[in-house]
């Protein structure tokens, strides 16, 4: 069975369970009142709506790399990332003004939405941001939860929570780094590459793997091989993912292409095209980040200059080279041979999405 | 000793905590990127600037109401609270445009500045929010954390994050129920009443006791106990709070008088003058309720209704009724004599600010 194939298997269990969990939960929040019971509806929505579960398969790996058994216990660990990815992309929905994602409303959509076909007092944006940061932090706390009720051992569940909690730290900082780099004047590359270490290598695959084997009660050194892994791999993830960003297609995306230049975000690719620009790409690139109103024409052309310039060569040689980096530390290690193999496959899934 | 010396005493050793534990987080991020060193600072500001730590305090003598020792990990455990209740007090800024709390700017607002001051690109308003939702974020784990690394065993301290989390699922429904309020027409006095007990009873009073009692490994049945002494009395708390909201003093309460008017909530207060209001009164709050322009005098026009229509005399009554009901639940208790006194003469202190 091709990686494909496993992350799909993996993906319908957790679909599965996570479905039943949010039915569990909207079961139990009848007795508060109707408006949990509509916010539970629209997380499990959200939530169910879209995803590769990447997170909550390499949660798996993580413990399978020296574990067998405990299935149904890992799954649920597993669901927890995906409650938190939930919880964050809720809040950068907020953040980027997003109103699409995983092909549908964003929670603040929904919420003003709801606003304009119901109430007729008060602001239906800031509705629907108030109640956007309310849902997310709803997750934020099922997510502990999870973790907090599974059946590891109590110090297994004691620091998965501190890492799952440790990670979500260096994503809020990448976050907040990622949320200046829009109005602040330039970043360098290094900057750049700190916010995908902190946003994309710690957050979706060490933080996840590491998880795992905390639970599996994984020595220090057997950690320590899965970060090497893990990191490069990260950073290699989030190139291809700015990439995708702009050279993918909308529907797979589920997203709009160029959001980013849109937003205004200083990714790696657009980083190197100021630098190699000349005056006029300049000109027209500087346009084009952060404006709102961009039209097709001026994103194409923004295509053209990453390419021209040789960003585009530039972003697709370095993720090329992090890989490799992964994939030797992987080659490494000693772990159960199913898993190995999973992980070190995952990395050309990871990178070869369509663009 | 009495229970304000009490409380002022445990403020000071939660405060000193409190300021050597952002002290070292924001150690710890200088390796990370210099504006998370600069959110932890606003935090560690925001979080010392106010608040009399009565939640520490329940979860304190949650605690010694069964049990002594464990001091030092006893006043972790109690800090935790106090970052949950930063952490909501964040992202209730943000739902309700506060600029002003604990006599200083909220986290919006320093972000909001800090974007005029340094910035030209991008809105200074929606930037101070997007770093707010953040650092709201970065407390609700930092609180998770102090809990997982405490000293208490390993079963108590999950039981205490899963108690904990519980807690802030209410109080963001709680939250949920409130943003419908100012945006429906008209709440029920049973609505509001829920808003007070998810809110405020479950989370300010019963939560933290029940915390404390959890550490201390308490019975089924003592834990039930406390519930029934806090629940009426985290009613009569709220309903007391709403009063100073529109009778107090805006110095001793740390923000403007009448905040809850203009921002359009629906209080108890507010509900029963509408109920028991003539037509001319009834114009003139609905007037008043969600007036962002409120004058002094309207406000005015809004306390005499209240006062004149019985509804402030209905709100004493209930929140002494409830206090009654709190007290004598805890006279019935078999617990530690020093803590169950804390307990009884609390209710006073919590009641009797200054209106």
């Amino acid at each position: 069975m091709g990686v494909s194939e496993q992350l799909s298997e993996l993906k319908e269990k957790i679909d599965v369970r996570l479905k039943k969990f949010f039915d569990a939960r909207i079961k139990e929040v009848e007795i508060v009142d109707p408006s949990a019971v509509e916010m539970m509806k629209l997380l499990q929505n959200y939530t169910l709506r879209g995803g590769k579960r990447v997170r909550a398969a390499l949660i798996y790996h993580g413990y399978r790399c020296f574990k067998k058994g405990m299935e149904e216990e890992l799954l649920k660990a597993a669901m927890s990332i995906e409650l938190i990815q939930s919880y964050l992309l809720i809040h950068d929905d907020v953040i980027d003004r997003d109103d699409l994602r995983r092909s549908g409303p964003t929670i603040h959509k929904s919420y003003k939405d709801i606003h304009l076909e119901r109430f007729d007092k008060k602001d239906p944006h800031h509705f629907g941001n108030s109640m956007a940061i309310m849902a997310g932090d709803i997750l934020s706390s099922l997510a502990t939860q999870l973790l907090a009720y599974s059946n590891f051992s109590k110090n297994a569940r004691l620091k998965a929570i501190i890492k799952l909690n440790q990670v979500i730290h260096k994503v809020v900082y990448g976050e907040v780094m990622d949320i200046l780099s829009e109005v602040k004047n330039g970043m360098s590359e290094n900057d750049i590459r700190t916010i995908y270490k902190l946003k994309t290598a710690s957050y979706t695959i060490e933080g996840p793997l590491i998880i795992g084997a905390i639970l599996a009660n994984a020595s220090y050194e057997d950690m320590r091989l899965l970060s090497e892994y893990a990191v490069p791999l990260g950073e290699a993830f989030q190139v291809y993912d700015d990439i995708l960003g702009l050279y993918g297609d909308e529907k797979s995306l589920g997203k709009p292409i160029g959001s980013d230049i849109v937003e205004g975000k200083m990714t790696l690719l657009m980083q190197k095209a100021f630098d190699k620009a000349d005056k006029k790409q300049k000109a027209a690139l500087k346009k084009a980040l952060g404006n709102r109103e961009l039209t097709k024409k001026q994103l194409d052309e923004v295509r053209s200059i990453v390419k021209g310039t040789g960003s585009l060569d530039y972003s697709i040689k370095l993720a090329e080279q992090l890989v490799r980096k992964s994939r030797r530390a992987m080659q490494r290690a000693d772990f159960r041979p199913e898993s190995k193999d999973f992980l070190i496959n995952v990395t050309d899934y990871l990178i070869r999405r369509t663009y």
